[in-house]
C-alpha cells in the first residue's frame, strides 16, 4: 500500500520537443510496484501544450482543475474541464492545450511500460 | 477518443455485502473500448464505507473530494484527502471509509478484467 499526496510529488518540466509550459509528475508508477498501469499527472500553464504526436498506448484522463482543449486526429478541438474523463484510444494523434488563464491538470495514465 | 463529464455518468448503489452508502460510476470501461484499465469512481457518504475484503487485482486511487480512510491489512486506518493517490497491492485487504461529515469521492481504477 502506498498513499502519497500529489503536493508531495516532484514536478519536472517536459522537455518533448512540440512541449511548452507543461510539467509532469509521476505518483504511482512501476517504480511504486504498480502491477498493470501508471498515473502521471500533467500541469500545463496557460498557453502551453503537449507535443502533438501519436503512440501504440492509450492514454486514460481525469481533469483535476482548469480547462483545455484535447486535439484529436482531425486537428479539432474537443473542450475540456474540470471533472471530465477522457479516453485518448492507441495510435490515436492528440495534443492538450491550455487556452484558459488558470493552471491545466490532468492525471494521465498508461500502461507501466510506458512509464 | 471519448470525453465525458463525470456529473453525467450513471451512479448506482454498492450493493455488495459489507458496504454501506457507497455509490459507484464507471466513466471509462471496457465498453468504451479501453484497452487496459478501467476507472470506476466511488462516492462513500459520510459514515459509510466499502467491504473490507480482497480480491488478486490491484486498485490505484485518486481522491477527488472529502476525506477517509483506508483500512490496511492489519486493520489500521490511514487517512485520505482530496489530492490524495492510493496503491493497494492484489490481495491486500483493505476498506474505504467516510469519517467527515461530506461526501467522499475517488477515482478506483482496475484492470479491465474485472470492470
Amino acid at each position: 500500500m502506498k498513499i502519497i499526496s500529489l503536493t508531495d510529488v516532484e514536478k519536472n518540466e517536459v522537455n518533448m520537443e512540440g512541449a511548452a509550459g507543461a510539467w509532469k509528475q509521476l505518483p504511482l508508477g512501476c517504480a511504486d510496484g504498480t502491477p498493470v498501469y501508471s498515473y502521471r499527472v500533467f500541469t500545463v500553464e496557460p498557453g502551453g501544450h503537449t507535443p502533438y504526436h501519436q503512440h501504440p498506448y492509450e492514454h486514460m484522463n481525469y481533469v483535476i482543475e482548469g480547462t483545455g482543449v484535447l486535439v484529436n486526429v482531425e486537428g479539432e478541438e474537443q473542450p475540456l474541464k474540470a471533472g471530465d474523463f477522457a479516453l485518448v484510444d492507441p495510435s490515436e494523434k492528440h495534443q492538450y492545450r491550455n487556452k484558459g488563464d488558470q493552471p491545466f491538470k490532468m492525471i494521465c495514465g498508461v500502461p507501466k511500460e510506458f512509464e
